[in-house]
């Protein structure tokens, strides 16, 4: 057994075949901007090993985006099989030792979209495998609350959703439709809403900014024009949300469209989890009762001087007192394999039973 | 010779080879949507037969569209290529006819984008021939002034920009950078709006309103969740534009929401003529010297109480009282047309006289 170190989070690397006999889980992440897989023990996890620093990580791989909206259905499922593959190799297993899979990924809005990816899982694994889709908000809720789904998420990376469970069951969401349908307080807000403001600056629709300078520079350009090109020459949502520590950086300097373009995204992103709390009374009744608020994502990261994640929660708890912000010290992929195991268990129980 | 009506405008069609011996004149119009060919004959043009009834109009062809930002390089080029060969097929004419070209389209930004498309245009024809790329701007404004480039243009179509021309030249430019960089007064910008508010009143966001069911009923969609999976099915920004009638209608009607989308749109339309207004001194030193105002795209036409074009024209003039606008009674791809034949004879005089 190695054991080695991949952040926070500590990777126990077994090298016994199939996770010590009993089998192996899957747990997938699926964000917009790349793919993990993580494979654990089954045999060796329980319910009381559900701390983080004792769970059975055997390996961990990792692969681009699988999100069927934003890069095409045959490229998600490529990338899928891939890191999949590449995760059960690492740990010395392979397809007929797996147990059970969740893939938490971006873009599952629809019971139709679910249905779709489970097929795709379902071609892939034996019929006694248990197999479970859910959208990526899933995972990151359960990494913060070790695979219990009650509470809310708030996921601020290159996209951005609030989602939650209620104690019995019930799911909302908010926000979460991609940058066409006005994810604003997203890293592709953020940075689309500050190119935005290079070009009214350039044209005299606008004041001059700080942002400018910044990302001409960033990105090598000479002219505000030559932004149109950059922009349109590559569809992918995350080159413009790696735009985001610019805006931050700027707006610590000073400059007011910087901050301005925060204060938006910081209202943006409470108003997305006021109305999950609000729709699933998360709140109780007095509207002061404790909920968990797990906190995921880049653009929710603290800086310097300007910590996204910490105003949206004063903005939250202007309103809701009882919010526990949690910021999760294992990843989302950890999640879905916390919840791919709770739900493996449950139902095999339930085969035991029946 | 035979005559049949397009709209508001006459088409002469010569049935003789060349457009009369003198050769033909290519002009070229691709907005986002669509690009339109026209072929005229240059020899029976000439300066005083510069009002509309009696421009030589000898064919005209229309395609799909030739924004390589939108469509790609290769896309494009093809439409291009197809779209002039109808247009000279139908003339009875040939590219050997050909004596000068203008393509004004759209995703025209920067000296680099206009050296590519003449690249492609330089591919096709002879080197004696004339050819002129320019953004699709310059095109709609020589539709309204007969060929002159001065004054400013307003298109709001899919895209929307505001271009202009001094007397001496000089030229300006807002907006029309695309949807990503916040050209919120276009027919993508209010569709995608209206698209953002049916999702924020479904998820408890924003207010209801009567976009949603208006929407989804166009669409055939029973529900705000399958938005997402149709917003991102198809990338072209056409289909999001085809949403602006669903919201004038709206508006019309008295949904708040909808006519609060319009309002900004007519504030950013307004916004961007103000801005080259400023930048070029079309209105003087005293802030009130006429200049034209072409208005041009599909945002822009009346419609039966919510009037668009008329609200961005009332909005400039609080500020600018020498607005004077124009709705053209030819399309672009002629002002296209005029333009080059302009230039042709400015040109040829110019070989003469050497």
């Amino acid at each position: 057994m190695t054991t080695s170190s991949n952040g926070d989070q500590e990777i126990t690397t077994k090298r016994s075949a199939g996770g010590g006999g009993g089998g192996v889980i899957l747990g997938l992440d699926g964000g917009t901007t790349s793919t993990v897989c993580v494979c654990v023990s089954a045999s060796l996890l329980s319910s009381s090993s559900l701390c983080h620093r004792q769970i059975p990580i055997l390996s961990r791989a990792i692969a681009g985006c699988t999100n069927h909206n934003s890069v095409g259905e045959t490229a998600a499922r490529e990338t899928l099989e891939k890191v999949m593959a590449e995760a059960l190799s690492k740990a010395d297993s392979n397809r007929s030792d797996v147990q059970a899979v969740c893939l938490s990924v971006s873009g599952i809005n629809h019971p139709s979209d679910q249905q779709r990816v489970l097929e795709w899982l379902r071609d892939l694994f034996p019929s006694h495998v248990k197999l479970f889709v859910e959208n990526d908000s899933v995972a990151a809720l359960a990494s913060g609350t070790m695979g219990k789904l009650h509470g809310c998420v708030l996921i601020a990376g290159t996209g951005s959703i609030a989602y939650g469970f209620a104690e019995d069951g019930r799911e909302a969401r908010a926000a979460g439709a991609g940058p066409v349908l006005g994810d604003w307080g997203s890293g592709y807000g953020i940075g689309a809403q500050a190119l935005t403001a290079v070009m009214r600056a350039h044209d005299g629709r606008g004041p001059q900014t700080a942002l400018t300078n910044s990302i001409l520079n960033m990105l090598g350009l000479s002219s505000p024009d030559e932004l149109i090109g950059w922009t349109y020459a590559d569809p992918s949502w995350a080159r413009i949300a790696a735009l985001v520590p610019i805006v931050v950086s700027c707006a610590e300097d000073g400059d007011e469209l910087a901050s301005k373009i925060l204060r938006d995204a910081v209202q943006e992103l409470a108003d997305s989890v006021k109305a999950v709390v609000q729709r699933l009374g998360l709140c109780g009744e007095d509207g002061q009762a404790l909920f968990p608020l797990v906190m995921v994502g880049g653009v929710l990261k603290a800086n310097k001087s300007w910590d996204i994640g910490k105003e949206v929660v004063d903005c939250i708890s202007k309103v809701y007192s009882g919010v526990h912000p949690i910021h999760p010290e294992v990843e989302p992929a950890v999640g879905a394999a916390m919840v791919a195991w709770t739900r493996y268990v449950k139902a095999s129980q339930c085969d035991d039973g029946s």
